[in-house]
């Protein structure tokens, strides 16, 4: 049976991206934080884990990418969830009117602004965890009326989705990596998440991006982040999008050669954007 | 007097950055959310804000660049804030053994691992904000025996510091971006953060990062984000490094002239780095 850990309590968002990563058949491991999920599935207990990257809205998730360089793990997928907040309460019976206060984590309170503003007789109780929440209310022991969360979260704990789509923008999407600690490299095209180090000096990354320019490498995410302790050096992390392995070997062979550190973090298939991201 | 608005309650760490980036006689003015404060700025109702853009651990603000590409705010200052926390007790004569429960904001007790696994007996009680938990620490409402925030909402409350520093990483800064409605264009060298859009294609953003590197202007950050409901078009941000105004106004030119929208979302002196981040 495939594992796969996640960060969170089952009902979480990165449950779904483990649901999502695994298919039907997959058997997920909660962790307690990233720190858990890296250490399990490096020292084996687990065969694979996912993470999330980056969020539509909140842009980048750099302490993963940073973790993933860092790990010997490797990215084989990609998954994208839409983060969906529904208001949940413990039974279909109960009524919007008679709901007081509504628990959640402060980041899924925050992106339900417009449901508090036209509903100001809710007030918001803050919680450790989305998914969290609605096992309390399942048990309960919430201090709330209600639960913001994931609609498998409501299913998970036999809850009932009260109110679905509760969130301010509904182009709320989550990226997650699945990775793993053994891995066949891909032969065909596939997209690459690949780690390079630049040390200062005007005009270092625009170079740096020649040799995937030369080669009509398409890049689909560039992030930069400052390495502690060496000022003006910076890690980037570019996705190149579906390519050839020759023409991205020939790439990285040159950024190599030009004195940049390359590492590969992982080769995988894009996942298919969602229509509501591609509508807007 | 000089007015800054920031986000969050008094004593948070944008406070901090409103105290620092406002100077002895500021009036730091408290605002509910970022869009409030983009908001009250724009209108003129306090004449500038702080907003955080990039925290060494977590990585940008993504929502906040968002937000002041899409306002008509000038970025004027920068300001980088440690991010200290401190275990912090009603009184000082309260000692750590008789301390069973810690409130805080979900990231800052989960930036403060280490602590809690030396104090397993120490119970983690979630709370909305950092400085509002010692605000209820004071007014005997916490909920807990002692709170999490910074060194400002000790004192801010009356409270005491009865262990500084217990995050787990002592390099942990955010840089905020002064904004303000009106602006004196600086003529001399500053640096520049400027957003632009390109339309996919391989090398479209090689050949718009040439436009810099042929004027040796170098970068000190760069930041990719898709653009909702334009799939595969991307709007990056770059901090162009204390470049000459005429170097800068020419590479703009040059990447407007190839088709790309470019905004400049302000100009300001390159904070100095703090002697922690550049040793490590």
């Amino acid at each position: 049976m495939k594992q796969v850990a996640f960060q969170g309590e089952f009902g979480a968002f990165s449950h779904e991206a483990a649901l999502a990563a695994g298919g039907p058949d997959v058997s997920c491991v909660p962790c307690q934080d990233f720190d858990a999920l890296f250490g399990i599935v490096e020292s084996g207990g687990v065969e694979s884990g996912v993470v999330p990257v980056e969020n539509t809205l909140v842009g980048s998730v750099a302490e993963n990418l940073d973790r993933l360089h860092a790990s010997s793990l490797h990215a084989v997928a990609e998954t994208l969830v839409r983060v969906e907040h529904c208001l949940i309460s413990a039974t279909a019976e109960r009524r919007l009117v008679d709901i007081n206060s509504v628990a959640s984590h402060p980041v899924a309170l925050a992106q339900c602004r417009g449901f508090f503003a036209t509903h100001p007789h809710i007030r918001r109780v803050v919680s450790a965890d989305t998914a969290g929440s609605v096992r309390e209310l399942a048990e309960g022991r919430l201090g709330a009326d209600a639960a913001i969360a994931s609609r498998l979260a409501a299913e998970r704990y036999g809850c009932a989705v009260l109110r679905p789509g509760i969130e301010d923008h509904s182009t709320n999407y989550t990226r997650f990596l699945l990775v793993t600690r053994v891995h066949v490299p891909k032969m065909g095209p596939a997209k690459t998440s690949v780690a390079f180090t630049l040390s200062g000096g005007a005009g270092s990354l625009h170079e740096a991006l020649g040799a995937f320019a030369a080669r009509d490498l398409d890049l689909s995410w560039i992030e930069s982040r400052p390495i502690l302790g060496r000022p003006w050096e910076y890690r980037f992390y570019v996705d190149v999008r579906e390519a050839p392995a020759a023409a991205l070997a020939d790439a990285l062979d040159e950024l190599e050669a030009s004195g940049a550190g390359v590492k590969v973090l992982g080769r995988y298939h894009e996942a298919p954007q969602p229509p509501a991201m591609a509508e807007g």
